[in-house]
């Protein structure tokens, strides 16, 4: 036989043959690249472009007017171009530790940093992120610690009468030991899908480096698909790989609700799980906030930990005939008759939503319902969501 | 409580909330869109750009100049602009079933296309992908079929000393069944990691199309990280959100083959595995085939079922002193002592180490050592390695 050398293979597989990698045009630029101080820098070989900037939740937010009035958007800021061709930015201050999202706009079309390979879909939106690590930062990175198993699995929902996707993290160990695991349903809000928590929420992160630390008791979670019509994530489906809307699945219509013990019997028929209300957990963000309170509120011998984050309380049914929103105070009266061990509340103070969950902690006070609130800055978005999870997860199974 | 009904919360979600979907100003414009006749139309809202192109593999390719010579690359067709600022470009003719990856160039920059959300990463390039149905095209899409289970474990080679993320298909029925399955050993090249196969391979579901249609037994498919100084695939790993740069972090010098059955003791320790030769199979694309070549000739009475797609046959070892590369004939000899049941080598014709298959065909067929070889047009590219991907698997385990 006769032989290439090892760095002659090397370049004639990037040079010559490798399709996508040298097609494609990768530039050899890094972006972003993050300084010892957290200053970013973003950059973009661009020499025919006229106009590169960038959009991203590190900038100072501006007020946009609509139609329904002012509105806080991300700013903008303008990349400047260098003698060869190299568009940069620098942010102006040093980052606190967050995971950011941005994309690029290179003459007016927002698009995500080619230099990036890292983005998350959000709906139909693609972007582009980094993490600033220390405090909560670290929390979102992949650490150098143990490490859970992530699994996709379809199970059959008789109540939906459909077999669909779900999303599974086991503790580290869990292959290993002959334990029983306690089990953490968390719930994705309307446009989301089984893999919203993984991708934008950093939820197996989150639970690696908290049980780590001893901070959070091993634990499975069960990310599943609140869309009641929805087999699966979009591109995760025969439906094929269609441009997916806001609320184009979401059906609030109980129908998620009321096929929910599907779910908890098919991951107890397929996972070593505690079986009683103190071994179940369950919380969501806004429609999966919503979920929640009336998944434990129309089964309520099952969770003993309730989370319910930037809730989409106070929605109401039209048309929605499901028992499951009928009778809510008395199911209510019933749930606390005796009581989660845990009722855990949560909103940011300029969520559209805020005065729906103030007057939702005032119902649960007027009636001595045993519950925890807990209020932070910032609206209906991710970045809360996170710090909530990593609020919530060390309460559980106490 | 005060009551919001359902359309005014998905208003304000859309408009006013949700910071990804709102922000990063998602076009309202399909792209791309795949006509009956399977011409495809793509579409960029860019008012401001004064040049919009794309480049993809459904394009004629086109012959540049390279130091080394001529080089084949994908055409680039330009877009047109109409008079609301939406540029677009429709195929000539239908395009034959495929998947299809292929990048927007606004005025100049090569971007993913920001109305598609469905895009795959090959080292540190990201392309957006569509799929042409019909024929070989149905076996890549995600159909109403039975789905088998994709899970990313950790598992600890005492070999490599350290831990490292594996991907792991159990075909649908696993976890039903008490019965054992034959394991398939999926390799990847230089430049991959343990996503690659799942990613650009459309493994999982090639194998439960396969599956579905009988044509391919029930079987796990176990998708390692060949870069024996990784732990995890760029992004998975406590080395952060990295540029990942080809043959950054790969390795050809014996010690992933060596420590290959750590790999074999995990799957055979985790998962109910028919543990003869009969119920193994390895197979691997480029470097993946180099190390199918080495780990089945290193450990024969492994493996009955052996596929090299496109291998990096003939790499020699400069200063590879591992034990893995030495007495090569009197090793093969002793592999093809008891031969294994299937022996399958493919390559492109216009692959740059078709020469150097050729030449390992000669010297398997000069030693009489029993094996199939497979021929098909193009080079060192994915589509063939998902077309080889669907030849082998109905082999295997028969």
């Amino acid at each position: 036989m006769k032989t290439l050398s090892i760095l002659i293979f090397a370049m004639l597989v990037y040079t010559t043959a490798s399709a996508q990698q040298a097609l494609w045009g990768a530039q050899e630029i890094i972006s972003p690249e993050i300084h010892a101080n957290n200053t970013v820098t973003l950059r973009l070989m661009a020499p025919e472009a006229t106009k590169v900037e960038i959009t991203g939740d590190f900038l100072p937010t501006q007020i946009t007017q609509t139609p329904r009035g002012e509105s806080e958007v991300p700013g903008v800021a303008a990349l400047t171009k260098n003698a060869n061709g190299v568009w940069e930015y620098t942010t102006s201050s040093p980052l606190a530790p967050e995971l950011y999202s941005y994309v690029m706009i290179v003459n007016g079309v927002r698009v995500t940093d080619p230099n990036n390979p890292y983005s998350m879909r959000d709906i139909a939106s693609v972007t582009s992120y980094f993490i600033i690590g220390g405090g909560i930062g670290d929390l979102f990175k992949v650490n150098n610690v143990p490490h859970g198993t992530v699994s996709r699995h379809w199970y059959h929902s008789p109540g939906l009468n459909i077999t669909r996707r779900i999303t599974i993290y086991t503790p580290p160990g869990y292959e290993t030991s002959n334990e029983s695991y306690p089990v953490f349903y968390l719930l994705h809000g309307a446009g989301g899908d089984e893999e919203a928590w993984m991708a934008l929420g950093r939820a197996s992160q989150i639970l690696d480096n908290l049980i780590a630390q001893g901070k959070a008791k091993p634990m499975i979670v069960v990310m599943t698909n609140g869309n009641a019509g929805q087999t699966a994530a979009p591109g995760e489906s025969d439906r094929g790989l269609y441009k997916p809307s806001f609320m184009g699945d979401t059906r609030m219509d109980g129908a998620f609700e009321a096929a929910f013990p599907d779910i908890i019997n098919f991951v107890e028929s397929n996972f070593r799980t505690i079986n009683t209300k103190a071994g179940r957990a369950i919380a969501g963000l806004s429609m999966g906030g919503f979920h929640s309170l009336h998944i434990s509120k129309e089964y309520p011998d099952k969770f003993d930990y309730v989370g319910l984050f930037s809730s989409a309380i106070g929605v109401s049914q039209q048309n929605a005939t499901s028992p499951v929103y009928q009778n809510f105070d008395e199911k209510l009266r019933r749930q606390f008759a005796t009581p989660p061990k845990l009722y855990w509340v949560a909103c940011g103070t300029t969520d559209f939503l805020y005065q729906a969950n103030l007057d939702y902690i005032k119902l649960l006070a007027d009636n001595n319902y045993p519950h925890v609130y807990r209020e932070s800055d910032g609206g209906h978005i991710w970045r809360n969501w996170r710090v909530y999870l990593t609020d919530l997860v060390p309460m559980l199974f106490r």
